[in-house]
């Protein structure tokens, strides 16, 4: 398995993801050619110098990798199953959201039929695609995925490989999405909460932005503590941090603002201290996560 | 208002956090005087050179600043009220946990007084006092923080003045603190979803602390949408992300974990998408979230 710096694509789907895809190959000086299920779609890339197949299978003769991103898993089985003779031997990389379960569907369809398969996840929005820092995730053969490396390159610099399971880049970007959705949420709490004393975003966000800085140096202790599943506590119990918690939950009701997200800890903190963990650590919340 | 380098200290309240303050002092080779309510602590302190006072009066006589640092508000003031005129034409350092408002009725009761005070809140659990990076915000006034920088300094290099508003940093903490519950709460059920798989912490936790790191640089263009109530949507509307959030949802749900709070976002998105803002970025949830 080797790959000029400059292999063809082939790029099926078009929306707004898929068209930055095509749009960073083109870029790249890649013979990069589009297909879409829909028509009417990709004009711009064609005058870039895209090649506009006109069908599904023309497009995946045109290259040795065919890259999809669309809508969903059942859309992806639905274009790609009827090309199964046409991408045998080749490289398919599917970018399509959905759930890791699917992912490892797929991979195992297309092992069966001879073809190459990588599952990824782009943690990024289209703007970001084609940028150095940008990363997307792999799952699936890693000999397969350093093989292509230059190419998986082009369309985010930070483009890693996560593990063989063919459902991990979709599992690992559910769970960071998950932990940005929580994150946004205690972001918006807080904004509503400084707001309420007339400071502005503006204001009290470089903050922010340094806290979660520091706040990335404690997790790699915290996850020992998981793995350990060893929550024996020091400087800040989970009794100590119950009194903490409600402070901060008087600081936002007094102001008007439900502190959902601050709350639900606060619930599970209470649930550990009930069951005699109040002298452990705040890792021990997974615990009250997990299903038990 | 002028410090030397080694300006004497005064610390009030021993406890882990104080005992930690002192160290810092005495390590730097300022005279340190202690002093704490309850008998029986600062042996060790003692050992390392700090002056034990006999009453809290006389460790206040004994330094040009008080740093205090006790379990509330309450305790503070009873510590606190009875020194006034020993006080008078120094500066009051407070670093105890409370509201905003216990602050500013603090600040006023000083100002009346002549004390000089300043109302700080410490980033940091004790093992990180002293360090070149650990963060303290003080409130209060400027020229009074600019005074004393150097002396603040010791307790952590991080020290910043956040605003004129004597009950400025404890707001800005309970904000911060808010968003690292918030995100610690996404991170642990992130660790129950993949540890579901068989991913361990220590595997997937690397991938987080780079998310993080990016997910900070969106923040700035998110709180200029807050700040100017506009949240006019481009590539990633709440109509768009709902779809997500649902299969993330999913995603917990099939591993018998429960996602919190990606469902009180998903809950918010589907309140504005209701009223009509589907079209809109996600800080539109910042209005569902404050007062209305």
């Amino acid at each position: 398995m080797s790959t000029s710096s400059n292999a063809a694509v082939t790029i099926l789907g078009l929306g707004l993801m898929g068209s930055a895809l095509a749009g960073a190959y083109l870029a790249k000086g890649h013979a990069t050619t589009i297909w879409n299920r829909t028509a009417g779609k990709g004009d711009g890339l064609v005058a870039k110098g895209a090649r506009r197949a006109a069908t599904a299978a023309e497009a995946v003769e045109a290259s040795k990798i065919a890259i999809i991103c669309v809508l969903d898993y059942e859309t992806t089985r639905a274009i790609i199953e009827p090309l199964a003779e046409a991408l045998a031997g080749k490289l398919l990389v599917n970018l399509t959201s959905g759930q890791p379960e699917q992912a490892r569907a797929m991979a195992k369809w297309a092992g069966e039929r001879g073809i190459d398969y990588l599952d990824g996840a782009i943690m990024s929005t289209p703007p970001g695609i084609g940028q150095a820092e940008t990363l997307l995730l792999y799952g699936g053969s890693r000999a397969l995925f350093d093989a292509h490396r230059t190419t998986l390159a082009v369309m985010g610099g930070g483009s890693v490989h996560v593990a063989e399971d063919p459902g991990s880049a979709l599992l690992y970007d559910i769970g960071l999405l998950g932990i940005m959705y929580s994150t946004l949420a205690g972001y918006f709490t807080s904004l509503a909460l400084v707001g309420a004393d007339g400071v502005s975003a503006k204001t009290f966000t470089p903050y922010v932005e340094k806290w979660l800085g520091a706040l990335a140096t404690f997790l790699t202790s915290m996850g020992q503590q998981v793995d350990a599943r060893d929550y024996h506590g020091a400087e800040a119990t989970l009794a100590m941090q119950a009194v903490g918690l409600n402070h901060f939950i008087e600081a936002h009701e007094r102001r008007g603002i439900e502190p959902v997200p601050i709350k639900y800890v606060r619930a599970l903190v209470d649930r550990a201290v009930a069951e005699g963990h109040g002298a452990d650590d705040l890792p021990r919340l997974v615990e009250y996560i997990k299903k038990r």
